[in-house]
């Protein structure tokens, strides 16, 4: 059985807001955080790739999950992205993160270098887990070949549970390949596998994980909670279908751009546009098209965005 | 023509020594940078991909140019690297090195998030320029897919010439495509193009470039140097095959962790073999095996390292 201090359910990696100056926006990003959380995410992963968190520094990062918390978010439902590409920024970031108390953080491998070995790539989370030195620490492996190139593969995972039980605990599949989720699941009962996208939610329930990391968690985590509330239930087909077919067309444009779109449109708040190159904003009249078309053919739900307006 | 200030000749990508802990070790890389400066390099680039500058921290790269300013080391010689994935981190890199009167620095693409536009990219140049805020600053394109994955068109390259005049003054080509650097050494005249290995050094100068920035130019300076010095000369093909052939010989493995080797074996330092995870250290047997075939096939120099031990 997976243990109960892991996360599970649907997770947002939060958008990340700027200022006119392309600064990151503290207020709108934990009163974004802090909807989210009543909108139906079980958790929030920060600073993840929606999250556009490698276009942050450093500061900037440690300076906005700061700002979570001191809202008053708990910090057990935060597992903020830590992962950079070398070893003193990964573990001070990782550092800052469990002095926080975070349930956990989602770390990418590094991946500037591409071609490495799994025993390098094991080398390098065993010198970020002995530097970081806190039992505290729970580390979610974030598997995201289409941007990071370099990957996890099975046996390096099953080679850092095994050497680092209870702190290795857990991965976000976001390969978008169902077949490495499931081979996943397969080899690690108990490990706490994330799809890193709703489409796969209910097969990964099924098939014994823990949920989901989406992007589309920033606009759509009522119906997607529903997946996981209800994936035992006889309607759980349909609204798994429905929550794909809204994620479809949500991602028939630029994703990260569209979802800041969307949030903007509904809280009437253009500042929520921006975004940090080499992004750039998605156009008006595109964005307005998808968002019709997912009030029309969906009834969509988006208007919950307002009440955090 | 090429304005004089401009970088010209034979750099290396200085190799960084690393201590038993594995943190940087200042002492040996000041030492080994001015050793490269008497064997023949006309300029150094810290921070390059040999260098594993994106396994150093950012503190960590910062205090290791202070070192090198501060070992009487010109500013004018030095070319850092300072290009990362989000905009405030470049900056604060970028600032420090032009603080310190270096004569440019290399700057990466962002390169965690794949498929961004050319309009992408260019806006975040010119919001890295911006900031930085400062005439003095030069800036090296680092164009280098076989690992960043994300690069630089020759269209976008015009653009960001023509925009920022005497800023973007620069590319290192390490695509490992000839077509691609002949295009921009014919699109470009007065541009600094930099091969990204000593192999094209010849065809570069023929073509009106101004060098190259080479890792083995951590190991073989000297010889490389002398291409650059007699490229007009009848022996200049002769010289030219020569460097080549060492070349692959120390790419028939590892490169990095190779280059590591060889100093390590000539300074008698065995330290200088550590090398920072994902990568590891290359198995001392293959080392021996390559650097026996360097001597013996090469007469090889490398005994020139011994007088920086």
């Amino acid at each position: 059985m997976t243990d109960s201090s892991l996360f599970r359910g649907v997770l947002a990696p939060v958008l990340t807001p700027f200022d006119a100056d392309l600064n990151p926006d503290p207020k709108r990003f934990t009163a974004h955080a802090r909807w989210l959380l009543d909108d139906g995410c079980t958790g929030l992963a920060p600073f993840g790739t929606t999250g556009e968190a490698l276009s942050l520094g450093l500061s900037e990062r440690q300076r906005l999950l700061d700002g979570l918390i001191e809202s008053g978010i708990e910090a057990r439902a935060l597992m903020p992205g830590t992962g950079l590409c070398a070893i003193p920024d990964t573990v001070a970031l990782t550092r800052h993160a469990v002095g926080l108390g975070c349930g956990g953080v989602m770390m990418l491998p590094p991946f500037y270098y591409k071609g490495m070995s799994d025993d390098g790539l094991f080398a390098y989370f065993a010198n970020v887990i002995e530097r970081v030195a806190d039992s505290r620490l729970k580390v979610y492996l974030y598997h995201i070949p289409p941007q990071a190139v370099v990957g996890f593969s099975v046996e390096l995972v099953g080679r850092l549970i095994e050497a680092f039980p209870g702190t290795v605990v857990g991965l976000k599949d976001s390969s978008g390949d169902w077949a490495n989720t499931n081979a996943l699941l397969k080899a690690f009962p108990g490990f706490a596998t994330l799809s890193g996208s709703e489409v796969t939610l209910l097969a990964n329930l099924r098939g014994g994980g823990a949920g989901c990391i989406t992007a589309t968690g920033n606009v759509n985590a009522r119906r997607i909670r529903r997946v996981f509330d209800r994936w035992h239930e006889e309607d759980a087909e349909a609204l798994q279908a429905e929550v794909t077919a809204i994620r479809e067309r949500i991602q028939s444009v630029p994703m990260i751009p569209m979802l800041k779109r969307i949030v903007a449109h509904y809280r009437g708040d253009e500042s929520w546009s921006r975004i940090r190159p080499p992004f750039l904003p998605l156009d008006a009249g595109t964005a307005q098209r998808v968002i019709a078309s997912l009030e029309g053919d969906f009834g969509f739900e988006l208007p919950a965005l307002r009440e955090a307006a």
